[in-house]
């Protein structure tokens, strides 16, 4: 049994998902790949605000000591400061990091993911891109067999909840509060109307997709001017509006694109209602590979963090064990 | 720049498929990976085929010579022997394998997956469900982080390519000879028909969804009983008949079903046609994930059988780097 201490920072939505999923799938983790995961450390800016299923004695306002207690550090800050601060300092100690925090890494990721392979540790981002839905690794190992020739999504929760909201006759703005109260907005809601959200993410997925080519061209708008006009217009022509981002590579350069689009009916991306998420990725050899689920939420986001943990453990576990399944080979 | 040898067992559609891949994605997986893949040897039965694409001069009847010219041996055979010993003997000389072949994980996974685990190397085995799709790495690595609650698919192109065609008004008959025509059946078609294709898929991703209980039950029929009439009812009711393999979990015991199942048009499993192939991953906290994609063919499974051979080679590669980032790591 290999014990794994994590230094969590932040108790948020994302963080005490995650305190809540660990509580839930201890026992699961420790038999099925013998890792025995505890957080240490918790840092919060208010040690009196209410976190019910939070065990107050594990909370710290200092995030260097969150950063020291654990192996493996988990950011559930979100924004650029101090994140980028406290991933810098993590990795310089030596930490492994696991973060869902996709401004970050859009503002950041070069820099972060040198350091971080010059130190020797591993930063974890499957939450970072559509939440649950396991679209990081699909693109890094599962088709790395194959050149990818594009990726088009459905990025952003909020606005697939408004356009979707607004078939059914509601205006945008009671839409986009509903969304609030729901709890999947950004704080700043405009991040995700302008597009800025799923610009982000997109970002992410192409630069692992087409690693080592440099994004030559970003197109981003919002789907603030959607009127009702518009989503009854596209209705009457057998199709909807979704906000749809797109890489594709022509010629050695990449293009992002991120604006809404009509899809007709008939199209999978048109299927994805309300907060879901939806990614397409086109293979020269693989043709297109759909993965669709939650895209938001806590737990989906949680869950996809603990992911990343459980592998990084596995990975520093075997760091001890290959070199017996060295000299094995060498029979 | 590490160089990597891979031993072919095999040339028939899925072994051509893979040698005509590597010559497509040899340069992208050197720039990127910094991993420089050959096949050293292939194992044929008959050396005089013509194989349009091959390197003649690759080509040997000794399957032990083709084993032992690889650190990485592809097993593109099919069926379960000569494949198990051939397996066998990759294993105990300490190469790792990477092959599509589920009939022989279906029946030979728990004692092949030992032997490797005693010696030190890798089975991979992306391609042998779903082809191109990254379903075994979603369920193992993806979705490391929640408990699934259950697994339920479009497993085998064939059934799913039949039953589309019947709705279009082709008899049984003629959509598996054209099934049959196109390439996509197996070289005994009724391992499509009667449910044994998608049951030896199925077991494998309970295996993964549900490691350490022991499925208890299992029930498969075929899709031989349908008839026209049932497929034109189904279609009156505003549904229509896919092939659907489900795994799940009741009071600790893992329910395996194979069968023909009534599927209203709004249920993406309906949506998904012809030859395609589609998994639905119910988990705890992620809610339900949905992958989707072409399931068959030479070259999505040569796809999936290249993303191991790179992984592979990526965790062979940190073997040697490791004990550096721990030195890194002791600061």
């Amino acid at each position: 049994m290999k014990r794994v201490d994590i230094g969590l920072l932040g108790c948020g939505t994302v963080g005490r998902g995650f305190v809540r999923l660990l509580d839930l799938e201890r026992t699961r983790v420790r038999n099925r790949y013998g890792i025995d995961l505890s957080i240490t450390r918790i840092a919060v800016r208010d040690l009196n605000k209410p976190r019910p299923g939070v065990d107050e004695r594990l909370l710290t306002t200092s995030a260097l000591d969150a950063i020291q207690s654990g192996e493996v550090v988990v950011e559930a800050i979100g924004g650029i400061e101090p994140p980028r601060s406290l991933v810098r300092t993590a990795i310089a100690l030596g930490r492994d990091v696991v973060t869902a925090n996709k401004a970050l890494l859009a503002d950041s990721g070069p820099e972060l993911f040198a350091k971080a392979a010059a130190r020797g540790v591993a930063v974890g981002f499957e939450a970072s891109v559509c939440g649950g839905i396991p679209v990081i690794r699909a693109l890094q190992r599962g088709l790395a067999g194959d050149s990818i020739q594009s990726v088009t999504g459905i990025l952003n929760g909020t606005c697939n909840f408004v356009l979707t909201q607004m078939e059914d006759g509601t205006t945008f703005d009671a839409a986009l509060r509903l969304a609030q109260e729901r709890g999947f907005t950004e704080a700043d809601p405009s991040l995700d109307v302008d597009g800025h959200d799923a610009a982000q993410k997109l970002q992410l997925l192409a630069a692992i997709a087409f690693e080592g080519q440099r994004p030559a061209t970003i197109d981003v708008s919002g789907i603030g001017a959607v009127t009702p006009d518009d989503v009854a217009a596209a209705r009457r022509r057998g199709s909807v509006l979704r906000q749809i981002a797109v890489a594709e590579e022509h010629g050695g350069t990449v293009h992002l694109r991120v604006g809404v689009r009509e899809v007709p009916d008939c199209d999978p991306l048109a299927r994805v209602r309300d907060e879901s998420n939806a990614v397409l990725i086109r293979g020269r050899s693989v043709g297109d590979i759909f993965l669709t689920g939650r895209g938001t939420g806590a737990m989906p986001t949680a869950a996809a963090i603990l992911s990343d943990v459980i592998e990084i453990a596995l990975l520093r576990a075997r760091e001890e064990a290959w070199p017996r399944l060295r000299l094995a080979r060498a029979v």
